[in-house]
């Protein structure tokens, strides 16, 4: 039997996939198990997206453009320009989600055996993206006490080797919901200057600010014209994951030039996906208040709910629809299998992310959670009260 | 600025790019240009493909399962077993595209540094895919003077050297429309076994096998359970090289976890695209027949019609909807360009895909090019009618 390759074995396989098993033997039992640990919102797709496929009149789904039909990059420019971003529909090319934004960016410009250095805990695919183009991962600890800020310039500056090629950030953040300011940017973009990074943006929850706080993109950088590459994606902004739709975006020329080949080899990205989100274009400004207003909700039940539990600790989250909590608790990994193998409330339970699959450094995370507050409040309310009394019951309980 | 990776310097533009803008340049003067250069058909899209889009009722376009959704394997399953294909919904994933499929098995099945087989002339984005693996690609000539047959086992065995990890085979063939027998599998099939190395084998116009000849998979082959990996795609099958779905299908499971990991990064295949695919599954016989009548006249006309011109040489390919020609030319190159540039017959031209694209052996294809019989008869008629003058006329004749 041939072997399989030795990425195919570096793949870190989904940390939350462990527990699978044990939610479908929960759900067998005729539990209902409360997803706190997914990124898949529940809020309804804009009709304006759903309409634009229903009433598309194709005779023939044919190939679009490898970089995306070229009514919607110029659509998605005005977007663009819209909230800040000042590019023209030649600077970016639309991908199968914002995961192919990421695999064709770090492809395009990095090498086997660079360095990237990223803020952790960060989103577990990075790994996955490294592994395939090689890249090796330098994590950078930001802490729950500062409520995950931008760890200091300097900090950055220690992990810097002749190997290292760019950093990536994901604003605001998964899983920490932290909302990186205008002059965190800014000290960023000085290292990145300093060095002649890459500076490599996740903005994939760009519409999910809150407080009255806006999105200060990395786009918006001065003087980094040739080192930000921002990648994008229309799933969380109109909650259509399953569209796969995204964008590598960048005034960098020779980057979307060598993007495009990668782009050309697979020929296009799903032309029902390109023809919804060039309908949600026109989404109407209410769909995004409700949003905003129903996430605010969420976001404020939980963060005091989960407060008030002793020995608790939940940062207020200032964007995207996740928070990573503090809990009194010796291991996540064993906790979030505890929870849905042995405990349940009213045949109730919930089903939480472990942190340790956030972080790269080993032994992190390891009495953090992430909880995703893409369920309704009622919702919301039965799996935080659930929480709450496990927390109380679990063996391992640290307090 | 901070430079581009090696793999992306390497990745190789397309061949045909470097035509295009004389394409446009024809167009913008007001020419007609038959595209003899594309694998993009005009043929419909099925009804029950198009219909299962504009009826679904969704509300949240959510991921789906990121090896695909579960009723939709189960149906592909189902398709599989009856082409005589015996494997279950657990023995694939869905991926974008068959080209994404082929993406995932070079990274799950190879290092950087392995090297493949491939008969040349091949489809000219396994460079690309070979590029993003790091893997390395040795061609074995199948030679026009065969009408592209498979090249001998002991070809084969010539190549092989400790690094070789697999064949890719291509059936029915892009570009020569080459549709290999039994025979000849069962012949790979000895290197194969002998070797332990993996068969790729890429099926993606199992459906367009011509003059009564039916299609024999690799997935066939006895003894290879562990060995064969096939790359599918519903592009050509059903007309809809846009809805970004294929598939990896392999009994191997080891191949299967492996290929899982890379899925899960990437979290799903596109939803509308598994919909009508789905939906496609209930395309009635009467569609295939139509189309494969339309097809066999093409073909019929088009190699009828080369093969009566002086010095031209065109196989009568038994598959997929393309074949490799032999012209009367110095540089297959210069005379695409020329017929763009400098030629019109009626206000007419020409664009062809020179066959230098699809070998990687320098210098090889030179006085061949590959048509794609995707256009209607009189359209094709046309067409041929400009190529027999514009070889007349080409100041780079051979003959
Ligand atoms: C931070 C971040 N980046 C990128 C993605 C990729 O999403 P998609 O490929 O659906 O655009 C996700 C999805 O959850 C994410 O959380
Ligand atoms: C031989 C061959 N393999 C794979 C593909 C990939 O097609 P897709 O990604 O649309 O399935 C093509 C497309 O033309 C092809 O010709």
């Amino acid at each position: 039997m041939p072997r399989i390759s030795e990425k195919g074995l570096a793949m870190p396989a989904s940390p939350i996939r462990k527990l699978v098993p044990y939610a479908e033997e929960a759900k067998r039992k005729g539990r209902k198990v409360y997803h706190l640990n997914i990124g898949q919102p529940d809020i309804p797709t804009p009709k304006e997206a759903l309409d634009a496929v229903k009433n598309c009149d194709i005779k023939v789904v044919e190939y679009s453009h490898s970089a995306g039909i070229e009514s919607y990059r110029r659509g998605l420019a005005k977007y663009y320009q819209n909230v800040g971003i000042d590019i023209t529909h030649n600077d970016m090319i639309i991908t199968a989600g914002g995961s192919e934004a990421i695999t064709i960016a770090f492809l395009t410009c990095l090498n086997p055996g660079d360095e990237v250095i990223i803020p952790e805990p960060f989103y577990a695919n990075y790994n996955g993206f490294a592994v395939q183009a090689g890249v090796v991962v330098k994590p950078i600890v930001s802490s729950i006490e500062n409520d995950f800020a931008l760890p200091p310039v300097e900090e950055f500056e220690k992990l810097i080797t002749p190997k290292t090629k760019g950093i990536v950030i994901c604003n605001p953040n998964n899983p920490t919901g932290y909302l990186y300011s205008k002059e965190e940017l800014e000290q960023l973009a000085t290292i990145v200057k300093k060095h002649d990074l890459y500076l490599f943006s996740d903005e994939v929850y760009r519409e999910f600010c809150y407080d009255g706080n806006s999105h200060f993109s990395a786009m918006m950088l001065e003087g980094l014209e040739n080192n930000v590459i921002l990648m994008d994606s229309v799933s969380k902004r109109y909650s259509m994951c399953g569209v796969r739709i995204g964008a590598l975006v960048t005034r960098n020329k020779e980057v979307i030039a060598t993007a495009m080949k990668f782009a050309q080899a697979r020929l296009s990205p799903p032309s029902f996906g390109q023809i919804a989100a060039e309908g949600a274009l026109n989404t109407p400004a209410e769909y995004f208040k409700e949003v905003y207003d129903e996430y605010i909700k969420r976001r404020d039940f939980m963060v005091e709910a989960l407060n008030k539990m002793e020995g608790v600790y939940c940062p207020k989250p200032k964007g995207a629809f996740y928070t990573v909590v503090k809990l009194p608790i010796d291991d996540s990994d064993k906790f979030a299998q505890w929870l849905l193998e042995h405990f349940e409330h009213n045949n109730q339970t919930v089903m939480l992310a472990p942190a340790t699959g956030f972080y790269s450094t080993p032994g992190l995370g390891k009495n953090e959670v992430r909880i995703a507050y893409v369920l309704n409040v009622d919702d919301l309310k039965n799996a935080i009260e659930c929480l709450d009394i496990a927390l109380k019951q679990y063996p391992g309980r640290t307090l």
